[in-house]
């Protein structure tokens, strides 16, 4: 997507993919990774996972939402500074006013509590969510996103899902943030039963963008939002901050769009 | 010139500088800076003064050319091998060949025994230069490369010079390889006097392609070779190495010829 539209831009640009698996290295080698890209003249970095938050210790500054966050999945390399920006937030945010305008977000499940939950969780408070009820697999983890955004956001407006049938049954939506319905790892990350028409459905997953998840719920009548926006605009505002030229969207929309992916 | 060409073939490249004066590193990061171009996906490199020698134990293998020269300005890197190449040899034969045609071999006088001599003093013997006599301001450095060549060339077809003047009396063409003559350290890199119209003098300095040397020679009626064949046509070879695609040589000298130099 961004060497797209750098081309569209005509700008130079190489987006290269460093892949800690193929490297078979692990998340301790971020460090030596990161000192790579700036010797080697990188202008910055999309990190995923698992390097979200691992990475967080090795930038020079946060912008003010990946502090809240506390993750980061661009850094920006200039001059020596390592600056952290979470653009998945934006994105998602964005995605979401499009997509699912106009949907109700007084009450809102999400269930997934890392990186990129990390994010969702944030644009949803942003977008005026009454309350974002967390569940992870893992409750420690729910708890340390909402301790974590508590410092931010009123307390009430954070809860962690104990039981997420009955969280989903007091909800109006539900956003979908863990791995579960990629390629890798198929399948649904709840009980279809716990899916009725009301409720609205988004998915984080945008690779395929049609997941188990998004096909239950819209057979149920369900309104949908694929992972295709948040997956692009994220892109767009990583774009824009290491070229420092504005990103054309609905291009890079049309662009990822038009790209076979499931 | 690499971006350039690999534009006119469509292919995505970055030939990005990595400049240890600007990083404020010396010669000993050279092992960090190829770790560096490896882990963060670098299909090879360029090495130039000085490093071309300091590479080579950092080297899986070398061409037989490299080997032989004991010098390397070009590094391919793929699947955890690095294998050096010198097309600086080549590139400079390539450049001999067209700008002096015909020119006499017999007796030759080199000028600097570093990195780029190494390479110039091996393309004249592999053009069939009769004899080549190697200068150096630190005759320890000329010796060396003289013991260096014979492991493949007669020994009588090398010689070190003990004084130049007289060496070059001796000469049909001069072969000059010290960074003298460039933006940076401008002058001759010799007394004038030394030049007379039946010598033939090739300069590979190519910031600027006038130097000082090539101009007063010219004066003289020699034929001159400036260092923008040499540059060119390392380029080239270098540019297939990286990416395995024959680059257009006579694209890539118009291009060269046409960018404001000097």
């Amino acid at each position: 997507m961004h060497e797209r539209e750098a081309d569209a831009q005509h700008l130079r640009c190489i987006y290269q993919l460093i892949d800690l698996q193929v490297l078979n290295r692990a998340v301790d080698a971020l460090p030596a990774l990161i000192e790579s890209a700036e010797l080697m003249g990188f202008c910055g970095l999309n990190v995923t996972h698992p390097c979200k938050q691992a990475v967080l210790p090795l930038l020079t500054e946060l912008s003010e939402e990946a502090r809240a966050i506390g993750a980061v999945n661009t850094v920006r390399l200039a001059g020596g500074r390592r600056t952290g920006y979470n653009t998945d937030a934006s994105g998602f945010a964005e995605s979401f006013k499009r997509g699912l305008a106009g949907a109700a977000i007084d009450r809102v499940v999400q269930i997934g509590a890392g990186g990129a939950g990390a994010a969702t969780a944030y644009a949803l408070l942003t977008l005026g969510a009454g309350q974002v009820t967390i569940y992870d697999a893992q409750p420690t983890r729910a708890a340390a996103l909402v301790e974590n955004l508590r410092a931010r956001f009123a307390a009430d407006r954070l809860a962690v899902a104990a039981d997420l049938g009955e969280a989903i049954r007091a909800a109006r939506g539900i956003v979908h943030a863990t791995p579960t319905g990629t390629r890798e790892l198929p399948g649904m990350p709840f009980s279809a039963d716990f899916l009725r028409s009301e409720l609205w459905v988004a998915d984080i997953v945008y690779f395929p963008l049609r997941t188990e998840l998004l096909m239950q719920a819209a057979e149920r009548g369900c309104r949908i939002l694929d992972g295709g926006g948040m997956a692009v605009f994220q892109a767009a505002a990583a774009f824009e901050i290491f070229t420092g030229h504005e990103a054309d969207r609905e291009r890079m929309l049309q662009d990822f769009r038009g790209t076979p992916n499931d």
